[in-house]
This record gives structure tokens, sequence and C-alpha cells, in this order.
């Protein structure tokens, strides 16, 4: 049995700590919170702390705070046993800084509080300093998820680059077309099974056999028609993703 | 019960073949293909001619054929009874010249002959040149589809505006995602329950509103930092989207 201890009280850590009480081989001990700050969706059972030197001894201390955060609290941890873990995608292992050994145990989904959410086919990407450690941050993220990764930081870096473009600047895309929609009063609900179908796709076939429309056609009498028809930004933003897609099906 | 015949062979005519067999109150008379292409994706028992003067008499004449052919094929036929509608969301409803009344049904989703789809879920939009043809069109897309949506020429221009940020945009940002990644020796499939999030979360939030990531948080040291470990095609793309998101959020 893992014995673990949750730092942090926001989306990430909400949902690990709905997960982490059912998991298989893993007990939850203790949580710290520096204030009572979401309390009403926490366990009432977990106990929980608001003082940094009274955590419970425990194989896995999980830090599950904002990524500006993670050096100072980890500072603060009066921890020489077991291993320390932060769940960000965007910092190195090295930004954790305390006596304990290091790891990172990074999962790659979108979290809110409200909307629970199960770790079982989360991708979680784990790393750690010492290749002692790996077999039981491995362990652990086997008991939570069936998709686990040995990814270095550098690597992890890079991922959540990738996923900037793949969550974010997608988001932006639909919120293009909600304002094009909006604009011209028409139901941006229209294009939602499309969206759907576009995302349910890229399961099976890579993004760029799956490209359809004007772009890859380069089909210049409907693009040139619709670059007319765009105000100023959302021109700008048309006219460089076509470019690319043009040059990336004729390299 | 509504008699239609089909115009076309290829992703589009595929699909509706099928539903229109499945459809209550609506008969598939006869479908054209100009050549044998695609014959293996349509049920043998639909007759079939490659002679535009040899169409039989229908309610419902639907052209699905590619968005440069609708016309000249329009010219061609030799139909002053019952309505004639394209399925382009492209083109404007007179693009069709031919003596008939003229329409459009417009089923906004990306097709692929292989996949079968049902056109149950898949918002149609519709459009009559005369009112009086509204209640026929109205009809058969209800019997299709349980969303149907009466939109006009110029709206539908628009929309199709909207589908191609929503849909090739979105694929590309994929794309470069994918590309990222396997630079960087990571599986893309680590991405993939994000995107399907991504996707998901729009059914129930506006985009706008579901917006995460450094650059609705204008997090400079993030965005800085990213920019320098891209190439140029790159780097000028996130660099655009991030600034039309700081924007969009400051305005």
């Amino acid at each position: 049995m893992l014995s673990i201890v949750l730092i942090g009280s926001g989306n990430v850590a909400v949902q690990l700590a709905k997960n982490l009480q059912k998991a298989n081989h893993v007990k939850l001990l203790q949580r710290y919170s520096r204030s009572v700050k979401n309390t009403e969706y926490f366990d009432k059972t977990i106990p929980v702390t608001n003082n940094l030197k009274k955590l419970k001894e425990a194989d896995l201390f999980i830090i599950a705070i904002s990524d500006d955060a993670i050096t100072s609290v980890s500072k603060e941890l009066q921890v020489s046993k077991g291993l320390v873990v932060h769940t960000s995608g965007n910092k190195p292992l090295n930004s954790l800084i305390c006596k304990a050994n290091k790891g990172v145990f990074y999962p790659v989904q979108t979290f809110s509080k409200e909307k629970e959410i199960s770790f079982d086919q989360i991708p979680i990407c784990i790393e750690t300093e010492h290749t002692d450690d790996m077999d039981l941050l491995k362990y652990f993220a086997n008991s939570m998820s069936k998709k686990v990764y040995e990814i270095n930081s550098q690597q992890r870096e890079k991922l959540h680059i990738a996923a900037v473009f793949a969550n974010n600047f997608t988001n932006h895309m639909f919120a293009i077309a909600d304002d094009i929609c909006r604009k011209n009063n028409v139901s941006f609900d229209i294009l939602k099974p499309l969206i759907q179908e576009t995302a349910k796709k890229v399961k099976f076939i890579s993004p760029k056999d799956a490209q359809t429309g004007p772009a890859v056609r380069n089909n210049l009498k409907v693009i040139e028609n619709q670059l007319r028809q765009l105000d100023h930004n959302e021109k700008e933003i048309y006219s460089l993703i076509t470019k690319s897609i043009i040059e990336s099906y004729n390299s």
C-alpha cells in the first residue's frame, strides 16, 4: 500500500483526491491546503492541514499547485524520506528544491473542479531524478491510469507546447468560428457535430492525412473569396494558417 | 412518400444514398453517376443511369457533386417539375441554373466513403428560391435529421468560413502538435484525450469561456520561453494566435 500526501487545493488536486481515494494499493493519508479554498470539493474524511511543517510521513508527496508556487512550496517542505513530485507540464524536475528525492507526475488533461474526471484514460507522463525511484512512481502511475509514459523534462516542455496548439489554439479557432456565426446570425450549434467529428478522426488517422478544405486543395478562388469577407484580425490568421497548410502539403 | 433522384457518386452521395434508403416517407427512385466510380459503395438495387436525359420524374433532385461542377450539371438537367437542390456549403443557390425550382440542402459534416454516418444528428441547412418550396424541403430535411436550420446563401457562405476555422484550421493545429511531438520523440497519442476533451467542452461552454493556457493568462514568461523553442513557421503561427487570444480577452 502506497501512502500519499497531497499538497494543493486547485482543479488538479480536487480531481486527484477523488481518484486517489478510488485507486487500489493507494492510501491518501493527508492533504495540505494553505487556505480553506475549495474545501467543499474534497471528501471531509481526508485529514487536512494548513501547516507544511505538520505533514505526515508518506511514500509519495504530490505537489499539485500553480506553476509559479512549486519552487517556494517545495523549499518549505521538511520532508527527507519519500518521493516528492509536481504535476506540471511546464516546469522541469529541478524546479523542485527539497532534500527528498524528486520526480514529476504530469496528467495530460484539462481539469475543472466541477466536472469529475476519471484518471483511468488520462495519459500520465512521469520522470524521476534517480532511476531507483522510477519503479515506485511507475507502480503508482499504473495504479491510477492505463496510459503511462516515461518522459524527461525537455520532452515534457515540448509536449506542453504541442498541447498549447492542440488545446488552446484549437479552442481559439472555435472562438473565431463562434464569432463569425454570431456576427451573421447563424447558430454556432450547427458546427458542433463537425467539431466532434474532427476530434474523433484524429484518433484513427494522422491529422496530416485527415486534412480537407480549400487550403489543402489549394483552391485559390475559394480562399480569396473567403479572405475578402473577414475582418483584419481574422484575415491575418486565415491567411497565415492557409499558407502553412499549403506549404506543408507541397514540401 | 417523397420520390428522390440522387445525382453524384462522391462521399456525400454515398452517405446520402445509405440514409435515404433508411428514411421514412422517402423513396430513392434512381441515382445518376457519370462514371462507374464508387459503384461498390452503393446498394445494387438502386436503379442507376449515366445519362442526364434519362432521369425519372421525382419530387426532389439532389445534386451532390463537387462545387465546380454544380452549374454545368444543373444546366444539362431536363427537369421542369420538382425541386432541384445542391448540397454545397460554399455555393449560392443561384449557382444552380435550370428550369425547375431551386434550393439548397447542406449537411454540415465531413464525409468519407468508408465510414458510414447517420444523418440523424447532422445539422442540415436548407434554403429555397420560392417560399412555396420550403415546406417540401423542410419535410424532407426533417425526415433525415433532427437538426434542420433555415439559412440563406449569404449566411451559408459565412458559416462555411466558420467551418474552415472550426474544422480545417483546428485540424492543422493538431498537425503542428503532431509534428512537434514527432521531432521530440514523444507520442502524439498522449495528446489525444486532451483533444477529445477540448472538443467535448465546447458542447456545453462557449469557447471563449473555455479558454485556458498561457495566452489567456497573459503569462509572458511562458509565452516567450515557448516561442524561443519553435521554428520559423510554427513561431509565426504561435505568435499571431497568442496575440489574438490576448487581445480578445482584453478588449
